[in-house]
């Protein structure tokens, strides 16, 4: 073996993971209170973009962890968001994640009205009678139909974490959330992803329970 | 609404990004062949930096192809990236998705041998008797055991996709695996993911089907 591997016990591999992001952000300046957020999102992407493009609405964070320790449940674009999220310790508050892209009713109604899965799966949550944060990872047009659903006053989400990646209105999609004044966390531009919507929803998660603190 | 949305109708807006992709890789060179997953992995993160660096073994693309066809199964080290991948298509020919992660015995075993989970289930699908393409998005640990193992010619996988992300022997673990002479999908460098791994999976199934080829 000519390669050389730096020796790490298990359990401390995310822990020196945190030391090299935070040594290599140097003297970054970050949005007190997101600290741990930001950092996250470099861990899951290696990316330090995250340093620079994740924007908070004024007490984000703290509105995040005050709605998830009252039960908010969590509805995520994707299943992949969905697998990524620790359940578990969502569960400890009351809260639970849903994902319904692969929802019968959710299809027809897709098909019916020319939109995509995304649109009308936002529909279906916003009928459901629970406090929630939406984790939007993929599709552009799930953060349109929020941002429709907001406007007439039919939803009223504890957070919007809007991080789809892609080509084409994710730019726009992003900016639309950043107009209201719902709680938002959302990363400026192209970049983001299901491992980006999980692991915000895991930083906050982390933060409640003060684990994992880095 | 001050934003202004392209008018891209669902069905179109992954042809649509692939196009933008194409057009803004201009004429960098890519490896014939190797094409549609350079770009879908740019898909899947707005990320350019995978046109630089994917690394092929020698064929790999067709070498996967082919055990596609013959049925091959694919092992992840997240659910993240079992959930991602195109389990409908895989499945037309035979193959299933395998993620030991959470299994009890693996459990068990790592902690008796004080190695990571991910260490243990690379043990647990080297004792299965099919032929396996490895899809590594997050632990480096898990490419270190696959290289023992097939240096020890207990295991002989037909692709390793080696596509974890992070800081801590991240970069190390995939040089070690491009040491082998087994057909290898690797992002040098700290970056990749559970979505990398399972959007190069996708990437192998929709060229068989020669479907979504932009």
């Amino acid at each position: 073996m000519k390669v050389q591997l730096e020796n790490v016990k298990p359990m401390d591999i995310e822990k020196r993971s945190f030391e090299i992001i935070t040594e290599e952000l140097g003297d970054k300046k970050l949005i007190p209170g997101t600290e741990l957020i930001v950092k996250r999102c470099i861990h899951t992407s290696a990316d330090f973009d995250y340093a620079d493009n994740l924007c908070f609405s004024q007490d984000a964070v703290k509105k995040a962890i005050t709605a998830i320790k009252e039960g908010a449940c969590i509805v995520t674009d994707t299943k992949m968001a969905m697998a990524g999220i620790n359940k578990r310790v969502l569960s400890r508050y009351g809260g639970e994640v849903f994902c319904f892209m692969s929802d019968e009713d959710v299809a027809a109604a897709a098909k019916a009205n020319a939109t995509t899965r995304a649109t009308a799966s936002m529909d279906k949550a916003a009928s459901l009678n629970r406090k929630l944060i939406f984790a939007i990872g993929n599709a552009p047009t799930a953060l349109v139909r929020l941002y429709e659903l907001i406007q007439d006053k039919k939803l009223r989400p504890e957070l919007i974490i809007g991080v789809p990646v892609g080509f084409v209105n994710v730019v726009q999609s992003k900016e639309l959330i950043m107009e209201t004044d719902v709680p938002y966390i959302v990363a400026k531009g192209r970049k983001g992803g299901s491992n980006i919507a999980a692991c915000i929803c895991n930083a906050l998660l982390y933060m409640i329970d003060n684990d994992r603190g880095y």
